[in-house]
């Protein structure tokens, strides 16, 4: 087992969905994994899981990795560093300015601390959902300080390349603010939408489309976490929800009083910002790149996807992205495919020849 | 060709997605299609793609069918009430008060006039982009009103039937309080959201995942029709984005003072609020079950996706449903589907045997 960068030991503490995943990916490629938990049970069924052994006398670990909610991470992060003095301690929690704040208050050696935010995940589960495939392909955040080397960091790194993700540099304070923007604005934002929705009529509801269920889907995350990631991500936040409110007001305003002179124009600059500001998003790889969508209705029966995808993929186009769609009450769904713009009429012609309906074209 | 409720001839007022595909799919039924548009070149256009004909001396429609945008929907209609006093007329604007209101006001025959709006079809695209099969599964909302007859109106439900739709009968000011919920609101909230990324640094929006994807997607409408939609339904829309901004001042005040007493409760009990909300959203079928969720890693190359649906086909699994993610710059993606919570423990372990990686799972 030669192809890791991490030596070891790799000492987790919170043997949770991330700690454990971890554990698992590491123990995959021969390194020695010590896991820690503040409950014995969480602790024991993640040994069970073979993401690594329980803490010996002696043990002295390259490098700690603290997996444990927002709100403690500082305190933890505090005590490894005292009780292993010559490892390189890390964290995972999705803020980064607060831990590092809080451990310079408390007079913690930074020089060993490096905090870093994996993009992976759902963010509960435990050790049960636990896997060691986890981390490949998604962002992992290293944030740098001017208290440590990016020598004495390394080890992070290797960490993220050794699980397959993308490190990617960035100080806390930036990592912050591109966090409250990219995740913790639209996570309260979806959630004060999904919440217009409870006192919503069933004939309502049964009027829910895919844009509804997109813009509310992460509406179902956890509070109790959320709470603590927006607590140590505040200001950040606040700020970008009070330039949302400025907007909203702006809108409410307008429809308020919609025949007045100005107030369509002032709806429709809050519709355009909303086009510009979703072509900042990268596409699939990173790129900002327009494909064509081909809709084409499918059997709900078992197999009719995999037939429909068989048979494109014998067309020999590449499909660059695929969502399904269903109606309430409907025995049929739609499958959207992105695909690029040259294909579409091939496709299109390709597809009709051998039966399948397309149900609508766009872009 | 007897497999059709509808007689005709069908008279369709505006040839762009919604007419031409209205028509498309009544001439593979082998009713008699009139078409009309303002625009000489889009009539020109969806009779050259098969969705009807053009007017003739002596033409007596059984249904006209008014698609164009809101803004002008109640003068066309009234248009053509006058125009053939022995038709049915509807339209397929997307809120249904503002027109019924107008028809009276400009003294039109509302005893042969009922509303409908059918929930399908992307809002851009004109009759270039028409399918015969854009409104299979689809809800269609029928807005009855005090001046007609349910008899009278049948021919409204009668289309909606033969083009496949799934029709629901919903007065005018119920169908618009429920659009606004369901649409209009979220379309303004997605806008607001997205357009926090005008200004994001490259390095912040490479960070976006699946979660800023969903909330923003349909961001991208086209600023000019839902102008109109939004001002058609100003004061429904206007009072749901009202109380989402109570709650939105809420939050923004505890996150702005989080370590003073209660300020973590409120902020949770916004939180909270979402998960009631979104567990109000039925899922396919109209059922509000809930399924586990599976990731699976998908090497980025063709075939790849067509080859683990038809594993899980083989496996006997029924896919309830599949959503790709991607991150960015990774050559690797996940398809994450669900399936009933007593499939999961067996479909893991029997991809895991067929070499696939799960990344995740949850619920």
């Amino acid at each position: 087992m030669t192809d890791r960068r991490i030596e070891g030991p790799v000492r987790i503490v919170g043997a949770g969905l991330l700690g454990a995943s971890m554990g698992l990916a590491l123990r995959e490629r021969g390194v020695d994994v010590i896991l820690a938990d503040s409950s014995p049970s969480n602790l024991r069924l993640a040994v069970d899981y073979g993401a690594g052994r329980v803490a010996a006398e002696g043990d002295e670990p390259e490098l700690i990795v603290v997996c444990v909610p927002p709100d403690v991470t500082a305190t933890i992060v505090a005590t490894e560093l005292a009780a292993y003095p010559n490892a390189l301690v890390t964290d995972v929690a999705s803020v980064k300015l607060a831990p590092l704040d809080e451990l310079r208050g408390l007079g913690a050696d930074v020089s060993r601390y490096i905090g870093s935010h994996p993009m992976a995940g759902r963010e509960r589960g435990g050790a049960i959902s636990a896997r060691a495939d986890l981390f490949i392909g998604r962002p992992w955040v290293i944030a740098g300080h001017d208290g440590i080397s990016y020598r004495r960091a390394a080890a992070v790194e290797d960490l993220a390349l050794d699980l397959g993700a993308l490190p990617i540099e960035m100080d806390a304070a930036e990592h912050d603010r591109s966090v409250a923007l990219v995740s913790h604005v639209p996570q309260v934002v979806a959630s004060l939408l999904a919440a217009r929705l409870r006192g919503a009529t069933d004939s309502a509801v049964g009027l829910a489309g895919q844009g509804l269920r997109d813009t509310t889907r992460i509406a179902s995350s956890a509070p109790e976490l959320w709470v603590q990631i927006l607590a140590a991500n505040a200001e950040p936040v606040a700020d970008i929800l009070a330039s949302f409110r400025n907007d909203l007001d702006e809108v409410i305003d307008a429809l308020g009083d919609i025949s007045a002179s100005g107030s369509r124009k002032r709806v429709a600059e809050a519709l355009a910002g909303g086009n510009a500001g979703v072509a900042r998003i990268p596409g699939k790889h990173g790129q900002a790149k327009h494909f064509s969508q081909l809709t084409i209705v499918v059997d709900d029966k078992p197999g009719e996807l995999a037939r429909l995808l068989t048979e494109i993929g014998e067309l020999g186009v590449n499909m660059e992205d695929l969502r399904l769609e269903h109606s309430p009450r409907a025995q049929v769904g739609m499958a959207e495919i992105s695909i690029v713009p040259e294909a579409e009429e091939n496709l299109t012609r390709e597809l009709q020849e051998r039966g399948w309906k397309i149900a609508g074209a766009s872009e």
